[in-house]
C-alpha cells in the first residue's frame, strides 16, 4: 500500500498531537515536521525527538513531490492567515482554522489559490464536528432550535487574555456549561439564553510575587467581552499546585437540537468529553487528510470544508466494508 | 425555485411521516403516493385526505417524467426487496432499508438496475444517523471502542413477535438501556456486554378473552433470540390504557465511543430521544431527497449510502450561507 505522506507545519500542541495520530493511522507516514523555529536547535535541544526530517517553512517548495498532505497546525491569529494560502499553493493542505467571523474571508484567500491542491479548512471539533451537527440536525429536523455549549474545558483565549494582565504569572481558565440551561433545552422549551445563563468561567491564576491580587481579580471579572458578561469566578493558587491540576488541556462540549415534528417532541444530541482537546483536533486533522488526499487525486481541487467530505473518505476502511460492517 | 417534486411509495406511519416533512421542506412538492391498495378507496375511506395524486405503484412508469425522487416508504421484509430495483430503474429513490445484514446484497441489486437514477438506500437513524456515527467517531478516534443503544422506545419487530402469539389482541414492547451499562461506558472501562446487560425490555399486552396469560408470559421470555436472551417484563393491561399509553411510536437511543490519545481518555457521544420514530425517519428520508436530486443532477447515479453523501447535500440553505453561519 502506498502511505499517505504528511508534513507538519508547527510543532506546538497541536502539532505534537496530529504527529501522534500519523503515527496511529495504519495508511500513513511522517516525512518532515516544518517550523518557523531553527531546525538545528529544535533537534539539538530535543523539542523534536523523532526520526523525522525537520525544515524551515521557507524550505517546504523543495518538498513539493515529497509530500501529499500537510497538516498546518499553527494559530489562526497571525500563523494561518500566512500559512494557509502559502502551503495551499504548493500541498494539499488540512488546517483548523478556527476564528468563525473571519472562514469565509479566509477559505476565499486559500481556494484562490489551491488550482492544483485540495485545501481542507477549518477542521477539527469547533469548528468541525460541531458544524457537522449543526447541519445534520438543521437538516433532520427543520422544525427547531440548535443550542451549542461548550466545556468542562480550558479556553486558550481566555487563558492568554488573563496572562496578559499585569502582575499574572500563569493562568487557566475553564469554560462551565450550565447545567440549568442544559435541561431547559432537554425538555424541549427551546429557552433563549444570555450569556450569561449559558456558561460561566472559572479562573485559576499564579501571581507575580507582590502583585495586587484584588485588582487583578477585578480586571478580570471586568475584562469585556471575555469575562463581564460571564459569572467569573476568579481562584489564586501557588506554581505547584498549578503544575499539579491545571496543566491538562481538557475540553468538549455539545451541540443539541430541540423540534418537532406534527405535535411530537423530537431531540437531538451531540457531545464530546476531551482530556486533550490538542491530541483530540490532532487526530481529527488526520482523519481529514485522508479525506484530502482522495479528494486531490479525483481531482476536486480548490478549498473545501467538512460539509462537502462525505464521512466514507475520513475512514481507513474500504466503502464496502464500512457499508457491511457499519451502516 | 424549481422546486424537487416528490413521490411516496407506501402510506403507512412512515410515508405519513414523510409526507409531513415535504410539507415542511419550502423546496419540495408532494406530487403523488403510490400504493399497493386501490386509489379510489384510499381516496375515498378518507385515508388519504391530501390533495394529490393517488396512483397504484403499477402505474409508475407513467410518472417517469413528473417525479424527481420517489420515497420508498415500505417495510424492508417483503416491501423493498420488490420495491427498491422496481423504482430505482426509473426513478431517483430514497429508502430507509434496515434489515443490516442484508443491506450489501439488497444494495447490489438496487445498483445494478440504478443506471441513471441515485438511489440512496437505509436512511434513517439507524441504519442511517447512528452508521454515520459510527464511521465519523472510529474515523475520528481510531484507538477506542464504539457502543450503540437503543431505546427507550418501541421496538416494532418485537412488538409483531408478541402479538403473533396466540391469544394475544396487541401488544407494545419497549426496549431499554441499561443505565448502568452506559455509565460503565462514559467512565472509559470499555466494557464488554453480554446483550442482557446492555437492554432490558418491558411488554405491554392486551389479552383476548379467556387467554392462558401465565402461558402468554411464559411464551414471550423464553422467546429465543427476541426475549429469551434479556431481562423482560410483562405487563397485562385493558384495551382502554393501550390506546391511552401505549399507541405512539417513540424512540431512540446512543452512539458511544470511548477512546484515547496517548494516555489521554477521550469521549463522543452521539444521541436521540423521539416521541415519533416514523415523523423523524421520514424527515431524514427528506432531507436525503435533496441530496439524491442533486446528486442525480452531477451524474452520480447508482447506489448510494448516508457514508457517500456530503453534508451540504443535506441542507435546503446553500453551501456559502452554511459556512458563513454554522461552520
Amino acid at each position: 500500500m502506498h502511505r499517505i505522506r504528511v508534513g507538519i507545519v508547527g510543532y506546538g500542541n497541536l502539532g505534537k498531537g496530529a504527529a501522534q495520530a500519523v503515527d496511529a493511522a495504519p495508511d500513513m507516514q511522517l516525512k518532515a515536521i516544518f517550523s518557523r523555529r531553527d531546525p538545528d536547535k529544535l533537534r539539538d535541544t530535543g523539542e523534536i525527538d523523532r526520526n523525522v526530517a525537520i525544515l524551515s517553512i521557507e524550505a517546504a517548495d523543495k518538498m513539493a513531490g515529497d509530500i501529499d498532505v500537510m497538516l498546518l497546525c499553527g494559530g489562526s491569529a497571525t500563523d494561518l492567515p500566512e500559512q494557509g494560502p502559502y502551503f495551499a499553493k504548493l500541498f494539499n493542505t488540512v488546517d483548523s482554522y478556527d476564528n468563525h467571523a473571519k472562514i469565509p474571508e479566509y477559505m476565499a484567500v486559500v481556494d484562490a489559490v489551491a488550482k492544483k491542491t485540495t485545501a481542507i479548512i477549518s477542521t477539527g471539533w469547533d469548528p468541525g464536528l460541531f458544524s457537522m451537527m449543526r447541519v445534520l440536525f438543521e437538516s433532520s429536523l427543520p422544525n427547531g432550535k440548535s443550542y451549542t455549549f461548550w466545556g468542562e474545558g480550558v479556553s486558550q483565549g481566555h487563558s492568554d487574555a488573563i496572562r496578559r494582565i499585569k502582575g499574572v504569572k500563569l493562568a487557566a481558565q475553564y469554560t462551565i456549561p450550565i447545567e440549568k440551561a442544559v435541561t431547559a433545552v432537554r425538555s424541549g422549551q427551546k429557552p433563549i439564553f444570555t450569556a450569561r445563563e449559558k456558561h460561566k468561567r472559572d479562573c485559576f491564576v499564579v501571581c507575580e510575587p507582590d502583585a495586587d491580587k484584588a485588582k487583578i481579580a477585578e480586571t478580570i471579572t471586568n475584562m469585556p467581552h471575555y469575562f463581564a458578561e460571564f459569572d467569573t469566578k476568579v481562584t489564586f493558587i501557588d506554581e505547584e499546585e498549578f503544575a499539579k491540576k491545571h496543566s491538562k488541556m481538557p475540553h468538549g462540549g455539545m451541540v443539541l437540537r430541540s423540534g418537532s415534528t406534527s405535535d411530537n417532541k423530537q431531540h437531538m444530541e451531540f457531545s464530546l468529553k476531551l482530556e486533550s482537546n490538542p491530541e483530540f483536533t490532532g487526530s481529527l486533522m488526520v482523519a481529514y487528510a485522508r479525506a484530502a488526499s482522495r479528494l486531490s487525486k479525483e481531482g476536486l481541487y480548490g478549498a473545501k470544508t467538512v460539509f462537502d467530505v462525505p464521512l466514507s473518505y475520513l475512514s481507513v476502511t474500504d466503502r464496502d466494508t464500512l457499508i457491511k460492517e457499519l451502516l
